[in-house]
């Protein structure tokens, strides 16, 4: 027996997302069958406005409501424009916001490089990174790409282009995470904490 | 810094999903931000077609096409009416269609009894399926509620209801899954799998 049409069509989009594969995509639209129905037409209402709704930041190319040529973190005023971290993300941005512990900009290259899946210097807004720094006014770039291979990979390419430039490039301090188990650490950040080592005042 | 409203109402509209939490919602939305405008709008679309598309079958409740009275199970002439095997959800007719193994009809209760999630008799299609055995020509009924407190306690119910019938009523057998390791498996189905055993032949 072959499932109604529209069952199957919603089956097929949730499978099309990351992380849910079929079995979480038919549970999802079983559960939405049963549910009322304000939940299936608010989500398909939040979908349709996404795109719409949003722009990308001119500055920084973080994400903003439409109709905003600059982002939330740009507008302000109070911001030190001469401090940009350049993140991967928009939801890095939202990270770092949160901890409450950032004054400065931020640039957002909405990627990272990797040579496998094909995104090179080009894909990302590195170019217009480069433009804000020649601008001038900048005194130090925090790069805060991911700890992981193509978040180095692209942290390392970013350094060598900014080395022409007059300001200090930093990267985010590695070691053991907060609240973490030295027992479940794995080797690398171990090794990582360790070459930090830090004197205690 | 707060996120733009668009994608705030679309993490929203995720978390609502069962087993979606607020970084998976996230996660999902700004993966739908990057990924071309057809992925969101095609999953839009699923979801507004979803309850307009679909109905309940008149006979058995199992989901089917909106405009057929019956599902596509009930309109088939080579289904032997006598033999209807009851079920907790549309999702367990297409497993159990899928094994090619049941010629019979089905009947969607459309859940299980439970006292605690307040879902009793009158909840469920239960009037329905002793209208059906009513109407006669019915010769067994396979209760093939889950092997759960819930699916047990309703086939128990339902026991009880059609002892008063002239015909028979069986469960699902309960045992070692196919493929399943010894090992592995705990001890209520060992149980089950012990005092079922049956004479190779």
């Amino acid at each position: 027996m072959l499932l109604p049409a529209p069952i199957q069509d919603l089956i097929d989009a949730f499978s099309r997302l990351p992380g849910v594969g079929p079995k979480t995509a038919s549970r999802l639209t079983f559960y939405l069958l049963r549910a009322p129905d304000e939940l299936a037409l608010d989500l398909a209402a939040a979908l349709d406005a996404l795109k719409r709704g949003t722009a990308f930041c001119q500055t920084c190319f973080n994400i903003t409501e439409a109709g905003h040529a600059e982002c939330a973190v740009c507008r302000d005023e109070g911001r030190d424009r001469s401090l940009i971290c350049v993140v991967e993300e928009s939801l890095d941005v939202v990270a770092l916001e949160r901890t409450g512990g950032f004054g400065g900009v931020y640039h957002v290259l909405q990627g990272a490089l990797s040579p496998i899946e094909g995104v090179g210097p080009d894909d990302l807004t590195i170019r217009a990174l480069l433009r804000r720094v020649q601008g001038g006014g900048v005194r130090e770039v925090i790069l805060a790409t991911n700890p992981s291979m193509e978040g180095d990979a692209t942290a390392v390419y970013l350094k060598e282009r900014l080395t022409s430039f007059d300001l200090t490039v930093t990267r985010l301090a590695r070691g053991l995470p907060v609240g973490g188990d030295l027992e479940y650490a794995d080797q690398n950040t171990l090794l990582r904490a360790l070459s930090g080592r830090q004197a205690m005042d």
